[in-house]
């Protein structure tokens, strides 16, 4: 395993789904084989949307913790951990902020297109428009060398960066490393109605349903409209979202059985369908077991939650030192 | 005394003179004796305009920590303390960020002349736009009732009650008390030059000065250059500098001596400013005295210091988790 560190992290606003399944934790549980990570529930992050509403935010953060276990993400292996359990995230914001331009913030192109996008809350704070600022302070409090990050994040890592090369300038130290994207290829994963899959479009598959929850809600996916008969021909490649789903969940035989069963109108939808909802249920079987086991152990969950903070904080108390050795020139609080 | 809490601090950024301590430290004397005091070093607030050069905020905040027992604050009465030793002021900054809108900052009048009187620094930072944001933590973690301020400085706790409020407001609690001004007259301390006394304009008399230093001082402060002879009758009350700085030093019987023996040509200027320097010498002495005795006695001095971070982290953690008992309803980290 390579002793570069990898970051990345989740808010917890609500249930995962199989679009984080396949678009995040897919890649976490790659990462993970090949480099030393930390993974960590952004509730800090959480409130710069959710601050007329928070009530809900430590039992989604439990939620997202026990997914990523039920996954896969082994706590062994990579540092799993809240953020607001490691309080030096909160004083390297601090520090951060005394030399980070207004200008830069006020450039990030995604800052005036969210204020914009969610227009139904308030999100013109000072938390908000810091949010690159602490974004800064998670991956650098760990000397964190990679981040997992899509294209539209790009900016905001460049910034982390900025802010990282700035810092070392000032105070003439190399105590951060400037970190650099991975980037990754996240699928399309369909919700049941086409769109995206998205918890506010009401079209997920939670990854906490149970099986009769999957059966039912893959039975409802729309297939091609222009088959109203199964003795129609079909094109499920062009016009079919359960076989979107099916390109994840189906090897490439069976998807070119599939399509030729369809074209040739052989094929049935209902008993498509069922097929796919059979490896979708087989997939999932795992990380239910997995969960009821650690459901079945609050204590054990406890425990590892409690360590992943502890594991965390070690580090981040580090880098917090050395930091703060380079600002004053000597220890200070 | 009153269980009512005041809090003020001072910015570590070089060493007090005899404005800070008739402007500053002797309304904090008296404060002592009516309320609960907390009086801390924001060593904090100094970087937001020293983070160019901040290897000198260790020593200064020592030295200022030092001056205020010197001065005669008394750490069984007073909590005094160092900003960045607790380290709940920086959570709860980064809490009070997500619900400050931008625009409240913004429209702060102090914000915009600052970064105009500072041209020579950079002051349009994060950090420095959210000044008012790290005091209204600094003055709620500890539930303050009074802050003593001057009329300058009414629109910042004018902000801090705003974020009182709308923290109140949005999770339903009565946490955080609305603080109140303690508005108090500030007394005009002319420098030697009859400029107002300052550490940039090379006219002040420091508090570590030592008693040949002081009398050197006054003896090359400004009287009335209408008056070039003995033998000219003076008009110190309008036009000696000298005279400025007896109001603080002289009874009011011996002012009246030193108008009428100037009136009259019969003082001259040399042995009326020696008069000064006996009873500022005279005044100064006490402290230079507790002065040296802490110096002799470094280990005391960190136990001094370490008490008052202690006590003072007491109260904040206390605020703290109330303030996130509010928030997420329940405990949370």
């Amino acid at each position: 395993m390579s002793s570069k560190r990898v970051l990345s992290g989740m808010r917890p606003t609500g249930p995962l789904h199989l679009g984080h399944l396949h678009g995040v934790l897919s890649n976490w549980l790659k990462l993970q084989e090949e480099y030393q990570c930390f993974y960590f529930v952004a509730d800090w992050h959480a409130l710069t949307t959710e601050y007329e509403n928070p009530r809900r935010i430590p039992e989604f953060s439990r939620e997202l913790l026990l997914e990523w276990l039920a996954v896969g993400l082994d706590p062994s292996r990579s540092t799993l951990f809240i953020q607001s359990a490691i309080k030096e995230h909160a004083e390297l914001y601090l520090l951060f902020a005394m030399f980070t331009p207004v200008s830069w913030l006020e450039r990030n192109p995604t800052y005036k297109d969210m204020i914009k996008e969610l227009k139904q809350k308030d999100l013109a704070t000072y938390g908000f428009l810091g949010y690159p600022v602490l974004q800064a302070a998670d991956i650098l409090i760990y000397k964190a060398h990679k981040v997992p990050v899509g294209v539209d994040q790009l900016p905001h890592l460049e910034l982390t960066r900025e802010i990282a090369r700035r810092f070392n300038y000032l105070y003439q130290t190399e105590v951060f490393p400037l970190p650099e994207p991975l980037l990754s290829e996240v699928p399309k994963v369909p919700g049941i109605d086409g769109r995206k899959m998205s918890k506010s479009y009401g079209n997920a598959i939670f990854l906490s349903d149970d099986e009769k929850a999957v059966r039912q809600k893959i039975s409802t996916m729309v297939t091609d409209v222009n088959r109203p008969r199964k003795s129609d021909p079909g094109d499920p490649e062009n016009r079919c979202v359960a076989f979107q789903l099916m390109k994840l969940y189906l090897t490439p035989e069976e998807q070119q059985e599939v399509i030729a069963g369809c074209k040739d109108a052989r094929l049935g939808c209902v008993e498509c369908k069922r097929k796919l909802a059979d490896r979708v249920v087989e997939a999932l079987r795992p990380l239910w077991e997995r969960r009821r086991e650690l459901e079945e152990k609050p204590s054990l969950f406890e425990e590892i939650m409690a360590s992943g903070n502890e594991k965390a904080c070690q580090v981040a108390r580090e880098t917090l030192e050395a930091a703060k050795v380079a600002l004053f020139g000597t220890r200070w609080f």
